[in-house]
């Protein structure tokens, strides 16, 4: 069958034609970059969840546990815990109370002050955390699919993405 | 207080640096593309919930109505949707089901092959759509926040890295 030369086979792509025709002109460029920016992240996280799945971890919980593997003593403050994880802080709670069940992390209260709830890893967590970074590592983040210099440019453009959103973004 | 030069306030860059000083400088690129693009993701996701919220309707089922309004006579198979739509069958299903209890859509049998399920689009959807699309293109599609030579940059990467990820994107 010949191709038809007006319609793409890319959803994105015929989208932002019948944006034109449509005569919304001049949303159709941020319509393509929103609709490739979502379709892009599903693409991703299909491959996340391919290395995480055997270790029955969602995203979410790798980066919990990343961030208190980070830390001095393995343990950070359920409020601080969600503002660098960005989230709504009953995502940050969902995430622990999974973790908790699953023997990664344990909470507790403060040992200086009460009122803070402390999130801390386990020996148990420290391992599937450190098995799950060496796989995506190798699996994902060092081969993302485009060259290096595109992923450099990549990162950049977000961020300035980020930025107009409000984020605290260095140039 | 004095601003400590070796963290970044920006989770991402620090979890980038915590990459480098862990050994996996190989991989430090891409985690943090990564990472920028699942906040980017959430950051757009929260203004488009905004926009959609008050009619009701998430970003899936509003993909749907915007597909099924394109069509000549506004049905559509749910292979065909699902195809469009690039998410697993289960999830057009389950975003059509939603949208049939809205009275925004229905199913039905299709005419000449009764084994073929249809989507069809009815007034209240068209009506609700085009809502909808107004109120999204004035306000994320047409200011997405970055500039128009940026947004297309942009668009032009995610295209390779969903290229490279398999989707039938032109160049």
């Amino acid at each position: 069958m010949p191709r038809d030369d007006t319609r793409s086979r890319d959803p994105i792509t015929e989208a932002r034609r019948q944006w034109v025709t449509h005569g919304w002109a001049e949303a159709a460029d941020g319509m393509e970059l929103v609709t490739s920016l979502v379709r892009a992240h599903q693409l991703l996280m299909e491959r996340i969840d391919a290395v995480l799945r055997p270790l029955d971890l969602s995203f979410a919980r790798y980066e919990v546990l990343r961030l208190l593997s980070f830390t001095h003593d393995g343990a950070m403050s359920m409020t601080r815990l969600g503002s660098l994880l960005q989230v709504h802080p009953t995502s940050a709670t969902s995430a622990v109370a999974r973790l908790v069940k699953q023997g990664h992390a344990i909470r507790e209260r403060g040992a200086q002050d009460g009122r803070v709830v402390l999130a801390s890893i386990t020996h148990a967590g420290r391992e599937v955390v450190e098995q799950a970074t060496e796989r995506l590592n190798a699996e994902v983040f060092a081969s993302p699919g485009i060259s290096p210099e595109e992923t450099v440019q990549l990162t950049t453009l977000l961020g300035a993405l980020r930025a107009a959103a409000g984020d605290d973004v260095p140039h």
